[in-house]
């Protein structure tokens, strides 16, 4: 059985990652902090190498390797920023990554993980598909399988984006991230928790896929059931170490509309003149539905990151 | 006569506009530099207030006016960021801004004017209107007139962001910037070539709107005629300050096509996750046009503003 990280793993993280990241820019509206009646403090990680935090996760993951796991490289399954993020960490470790994405995968995507050097092997777009493929691969190859987000060292990366936010900002009453397998989210609570032993840390879940709600308040760990969300990064379920990482240091999880997402993404794209995808603006879409009472509070959000389709727009 | 703005004016500029203005991020794009080959750092004016670079200048101008002058507040005739711009300024000043607007600019304009608090006076769409009514309200309310490019206070707020972007990275061998009126190129110029006697300082303008290119290669300064090019913020000519500081301090001036704005638009929003106006995509337009040779250098890019209409992008 794994260990959970703790905030020190994620301050060792940070020193290995940090020659290979963006400490991305920590942005604020005065119109939007007019609207809602608080200071709301964005962390910009859609401007993160890749578009999105992934990469802090990815990169400690594979710089996290010994020499000996690190020569035959890393394998992972995924069709999203995940297999961009280690393609790009692998790379830049000049060691191989194999990518399992299934064969109806955007052109775009493939294109990206391809063009950062990847081995790409396709298989049916079906999750046993995936996992079947994935350990041939991984047995072929002898390469790490590095998982999306239930694994210690990507745990750990996705940790270090709160951790630059409130080094950066100082004293919040209130932390925000999006939850979708909760790799970002148990990251967060755990620097939040450690750095400002007063904060809240809340989470913002879409309705159409609230599994970490229904896991959090029944405090049992249950699967994602034909989750139907714009926010396509958060269609994954909670794991056996996010979750009860999330159950230790998550104050509360919140659900909110696709009606909503789209109004807080478009309120965040011209007001603030930067690209989120839609899972990026779900804790201002929780805040717009009253679902978390920010008034007068000084609350941070982990924008989670900014790969949308611009032939794809919901506005 | 007014005398030219130097360095020393930019440098008083900045220490008066620091509390109110945004230290707006300068970001890079690993992907960008590969296609062009030159390392390209761009100062993000599209996210400073009112979501362009000329928060800067009206700021400057608000602020640099004597209390006796302030308290009959400050006027200008404009549809554009100028008029948000000098809005929020004197709110922030506590002062009256009077802005002149054609009656058939867009509500999202007219909008944002009055929502800092402005009063607007409308007027016929001409040029002769527009500046007769601007007369009878500077009469009739005793307010300071700030042109949006050609004034002194102006160019000097303008210029410092190539100031902060010099500032934070260090040596250029090459600063870019767009051009329309002049006013953000002039004051582009005057710092670029204070802080780095070596840069070289090119401007691009749009092939459609090409007087500050004619201008500028014939020594004489030439109106704008029927200027037509999606950049709709440099659609104007040069003025009496900012002619004579273009042909002191820049180098080169290109022209670009409309087909390049709208790749080099399309490509800082997909690769930079960040929401650029037309205008300010014109410098990379002319970098993707080969008009500039950036092979290996090290190039400074002015973005200057985000404010578009999502609803009507051009891809």
């Amino acid at each position: 059985m794994t260990s959970l990280p703790t905030f020190s793993d994620i301050e060792k993280a940070h020193e290995r990652i940090r020659p290979f990241i963006h400490h991305t820019p920590v942005l604020t509206s005065k119109s939007i902090n007019e609207i809602v009646g608080a200071e709301l403090f964005f962390k910009c990680e859609n401007l993160q190498k890749v578009g999105a935090f992934k990469f802090r996760g990815a990169c400690n993951s594979v710089f996290a390797l010994t020499e000996e796991q690190a020569k035959n490289g890393v394998c992972t399954h995924s069709s999203g920023n995940h297999a961009a993020a280690l393609a790009l960490a692998a790379r830049m470790r000049g060691i191989p990554a194999y990518i399992v994405m299934p064969d109806n995968a955007p052109e775009i995507k493939k294109k990206a993980v391809a063009g950062y050097g990847a081995q790409i092997t396709f298989c049916e777009p079906t999750l046993a598909a995936r996992e079947s493929t994935l350990k041939i691969v991984a047995t072929q190859t002898g390469a790490t399988e590095i998982h999306p987000y239930n694994y210690f060292n990507v745990i750990c990366g996705q940790g270090t984006a709160a951790k630059e936010l409130i080094e950066e900002i100082g004293l919040f009453d209130l932390v925000m991230a999006p939850v979708g397998g909760g790799g970002l989210l148990s990251g967060t609570a755990l620097s939040s928790k450690a750095l400002l032993p007063n904060v809240q840390v809340i989470a913002a879940e879409p309705a159409g896929a609230d599994d970490a709600f229904r896991s959090f308040y029944s405090k049992t760990l249950l699967p994602s059931i034909a989750p139907k969300t714009m926010a396509d990064g958060l269609l994954t379920s909670l794991g056996s170490l996010t979750f009860p990482l999330i159950m230790n240091n998550v104050d509360q999880i919140v659900t909110v509309s696709e009606e909503k997402i789209v109004e807080a993404m478009r309120m965040i794209w011209e007001r603030m003149k930067i690209i989120i995808e839609p899972s990026s603006a779900v804790p201002l879409a929780a805040i717009l539905e009253n679902k978390v009472d920010v008034k007068g509070k000084k609350v941070g959000i982990i924008l989670s990151g900014g790969n949308v389709d611009l032939g794809k727009l919901p506005f």
